[in-house]
């Protein structure tokens, strides 16, 4: 997978483009801010990552009341139950299965980050060779290291590989256990959406350093965390939050937990395993 | 300095007791939340401490625009210029040269931490030996390992050791070598109040992890980040947060620093060198 994933870096990434589009031209109906006004935008995250990690997966806010804080995102559901995937207001969760429904309003979230997308800069690209490569493209193009960034990723998609965790009954095991029994699906050639959320580098045991995708497609039958994918052609969009707002579960159970546990090797096996990542 | 203070602390200890008042009944004049249903209170910071560490003293919020944030904290002024008490919705300054005034809310902070205090509990104590006898009483009955904890300590104190910083011009010093050369003043048998902000342990980095005090006299002649204090009698009232907000700084400079760094043993010498602090 190592040679795989480096050969297509070497020979796709001379063919990776990027076309701006202008600033504060409306495209594809978003509304699009002026390049010189970033809005002081917010990122709001329920719980902090090493709770999930620890096992904590009942919910501890609805989805109703989670969509106040934004209409785009990604996390999960209440005992694990499949991916959370938040596009345009709409909450869907992709199950054990691989299979996509929309969430019921009254359904809980035990960790998700959300934000009220509003697009400080849009972008065109063609053939994109990896995650590891979109990755690279989006830290040169967008900066902001130590900034919360909402990325949306519109296009035709060469192959998209998921994953997906299957529901949880307590007593809960921890991330890194549960993990292993994932169900993985390579999907070839569809258009969709990849929703990405990027997060500085120090916030290591609160949310997930660097990128973190979900994937959902445009007739909205599959999805998930995105384990790999090549673009053929997207359109990127991105907003900088300087704002980021931590909710933190009023429960006995989240304040007896030991969130200060290095986690890092465990969270790196859950959420970054990447098929397509080759090695710098 | 290890003998006197864990001296005391043997011999107070057994002094200091908690008298709890009724909670419902506002006591002071300030309102009291049902114990049953602390409220859904949000502690926000401006910027994160490590940038502060790092010589980042130039402001990057106004003062009037802070107290939009909260009635309640503490942090620096722009160019380090002293320590910030916020108490009942006014802010002070006590610069370098240990003097109090009240700051213009023109002027701006590049680090501070506030809440719209309201208060979930109070009680009131006789002796506290030490600062790190407070600490712990604080522990032992506030429990919320993991929320944000802001603590009004309004008391008779037999001493009160109190440092403040001096302004700073660019380019600016690590703040470790910058406190080096602090005012240290110790004032015995006065009144006033400990504005106190307790955050999480896995806070590093971003905040400073447990107790951050700082002080002012009732009649705000004195005051400063608190190294060592013994209380003769105080009412304690606390506030949990479980809403956590981080406004960071929009600007080039925040971008570049490695905020990543552990700067947990400088953050050490800097804010928690406590003159009475008996060792466990």
């Amino acid at each position: 997978m190592w040679g795989r994933g480096a050969l297509c870096g070497l020979v796709l990434f001379g063919a990776m483009s990027c076309r701006p589009v202008e600033i504060g031209v409306p495209t594809g109906g978003k509304a699009v801010a002026p390049a010189s006004s970033v809005n002081r935008d917010r990122m709001t995250q329920i719980s902090v990552i090493n709770a999930l990690m620890l096992g904590q997966y009942d919910g501890v806010i609805s989805i109703e009341e989670m969509l106040d804080y934004g209409d785009f995102g990604l996390g999960t559901l209440d005992h694990l139950d499949g991916e959370l995937i938040v596009l345009d207001g709409t909450a869907y969760r992709v199950g054990g299965d691989g299979n996509v429904v929309e969430v019921e309003p009254h359904r809980t979230t035990p960790f998700a980050v959300v934000t009220s997308l509003q697009i400080d800069d849009q972008f065109r690209c063609d053939t994109v060779a990896s995650l590891a490569k979109l990755d690279q493209l989006l830290d040169e193009r967008i900066g902001h290291q130590n900034d919360f960034i909402a990325i949306r990723v519109d296009g035709q998609f060469g192959t998209v590989t998921v994953r997906s965790v299957k529901r949880q009954e307590p007593p809960y095991q921890p991330l890194a256990a549960v993990a292993r029994s994932q169900g993985v699906w390579t999907h070839e050639g569809l258009s969709g959406t990849l929703v990405g959320i990027r997060c500085p580098p120090w916030v290591h045991g609160i949310n997930v350093p660097g990128f973190h995708w979900h994937f959902i497609s445009d007739d909205r039958q599959v999805g998930g965390h995105v384990l790999a994918c090549q673009i053929r052609g997207a359109q990127i969009s991105y907003d900088v939050c300087n704002d980021w707002l931590v909710r933190l579960p009023d429960t006995q159970q989240f304040n007896a937990l030991d969130l200060g546990l290095d986690l890092r090797a465990e969270l790196k096996s859950v959420e970054r395993s990447r098929t397509d990542t080759p090695h710098p």
